[in-house]
């Protein structure tokens, strides 16, 4: 089948292996797959991704630490995937073919557990055709397209920080970055009734998409600091900042901004060392709270929640590519102003 | 009146103006004061511990915002005191002369709050008198001595920590340093029911107190990671790991051996810019709570479990110095193998 394949810190098109679905796991065909900034910093530094991800599994309970990629050899990325079943292995109880469906992005075998689009064995969404665990597909309802079903798990992404945060519909928030993870943590904070809710973001572009996602009020941080927003507009209620840029210095930055008794919730992955200054936290008594993915029950709500119209994730999509323009829509989304997310369609 | 005063980074023990007590406000006669490793590190800081605290003082509402000292003028320290009443002021209702008390180390009046120990007006405890506010002062109960009723500040530290922290009796603990502020961790965690507690420090001597203290396990780090000996004895509950030490590299070494879901209580106090590992905390979505001081509850709830019995703090006080030897028990101060807690009697 055809696939953009990561080869040698690379992105190419080209043929690779059909994959054949095991006991418990059925053959899909990509209908639409979105692509993460995850999946760009990852071709740029995939050996920081591969001994992160390495540390991270140490702490995981024995049978669960994941198979990571090697690097010497062929990974299909592509985690935001929503697919049609077309052929069902042996065991499969749960998944017909036709069914329109979406995962979270992991597959079970005998052999471990593999995190689909950052494997050597399990190919990603940016290929024609993906095996996913049967237990972990979950049906598209109500006839929801399947490009937005494919936000599911990015959106998901956002429900989880907001869930793990201690924010009420009492507290304010504020958000700094409108990339696709802050405005899915801004759609998040919106169903959760938190008001206001104040975003930042440079770009022209993501700040329209921060309104239309449900932000109260929106800024650049160059013309006003996000939590200075926050005090005009509000500046009495219990403060939760989500930091959703995820570079060197924002931490701290925020961490700066904080009002005494804050808690930061850190979304944003910043893959290098950073500096902070801890004094920042103690005189305020600061608690950072660090988040990553969601759990299954996260991610089946958020697809319920998208196809049952109470969020509307169709301003999110701002391209459309097919296998081939994979390499260009990479390069694409490197400028934040043209783009928010762009769904491959092998 | 006598003191040791911080005059141009050095400690010297000379005349100082005596205190007089405004309205609401009583003069006191200094029993006893602990040394705090915070002074240690202010008499070689004092501009980061300056640049801190107003940065702190930011986020604090507006009357709220205590005066800090400036370096240019004398400033004598002493923040763990236990003093008796010599006089009141005007509009004084709670002390009366002769009464043993304690107090947070902090005084109001009509210019706003000011830092008992860390302010140019209002001399600390390492001096012959002070004044104290009348409202904040706490009787000391049960006939307790001064010398032990003038650890209830450094245990607060502690009471406070393990307060703040997500802990409760059926999980876990590591401390990581023995220091006065892990032995009050120690304790706390010993009267919340916490067990095992598992203790870590390099000096014998503290080790020791650990045990005396409470812990149920400890450790010298270079034989035995404390979170590797927390899976030796335990490795089944919830941890908690309070970081008591405070110096650059702690943070994230903590952040690296802590388990998946693990909370870290940042009570160590780093004042220079560390350098951390943001990816480490996401992928082990760790949660990170700086804390500072405590409450006026919490305060008085530690002097309670003084003056009751439930805590024995004797083993803490290591040494015994009168004014003239503050400038030497700073000195030995800085072996952690010879001594916990040495306590200035005026």
């Amino acid at each position: 089948m055809r696939a953009a394949v990561m080869r040698n810190g690379e992105l190419v098109v080209d043929e690779v292996p059909d994959p054949r679905p095991k006991p418990g796991q059925v053959l899909v065909r990509t209908l639409a797959c979105g692509i993460c900034g995850s999946d760009l910093h990852t071709l740029q530094h995939a050996d920081q991704m591969v001994e992160m991800s390495a540390l991270g599994a140490e702490g995981m309970p024995g049978g669960m630490s994941p198979s990571f990629m090697s690097l010497d050899r062929d990974v299909v990325m592509g985690h935001e995937f929503a697919c049609e079943v077309v052929e069902v292995g042996e065991n499969v109880g749960n998944c017909q073919v036709g069914d329109v469906v979406v995962s979270m992005p992991v597959a079970f075998d005998a052999g471990g557990v593999h995190p689909l689009g950052y494997s050597n064995e399990y190919p990603g969404g940016y290929a024609e055709r993906m095996v996913l665990s049967d237990l972990l597909a979950l049906k598209v309802p109500n006839g929801l397209a399947p490009d937005l079903a494919a936000l599911t798990e990015p959106m998901a992404v956002g429900h989880h920080a907001v869930e793990m945060s201690w924010i009420t519909p009492a507290d304010a928030a504020v958000v700094l970055g409108c990339g696709p993870v802050g405005l899915a943590v801004i759609a998040a904070l919106r169903l959760k009734g938190v008001e206001p809710i104040v975003a930042a973001d440079y770009s022209t572009t993501r700040r329209a998409l921060a309104r239309t996602m449900g932000a109260h009020e929106v800024v650049d941080p160059r013309d006003e600091p996000a939590v200075e927003a926050w005090r005009r507009v509000d500046g009495a209620k219990r403060l939760v900042i989500y930091e959703a840029v995820g570079v060197a210095g924002m931490l701290d930055a925020a961490m700066a901004a904080a009002p005494r008794g804050t808690q930061v919730l850190v979304v944003g992955v910043c893959m290098e060392h950073d500096t902070v200054r801890p004094m920042l936290g103690v005189v305020k008594e600061l608690n950072l709270q660090f988040v990553f993915g969601y759990d299954p029950l996260e991610f089946a709500e958020t697809l319920r929640r998208i196809a049952e119209g109470e969020v509307d994730v169709s301003p999110l999509v701002t391209g459309r590519v097919d296998l081939d323009g994979v390499p260009g829509a990479f390069r694409a989304l490197a400028d934040p102003d043209a783009h928010a997310k762009i769904l491959v369609q092998p």
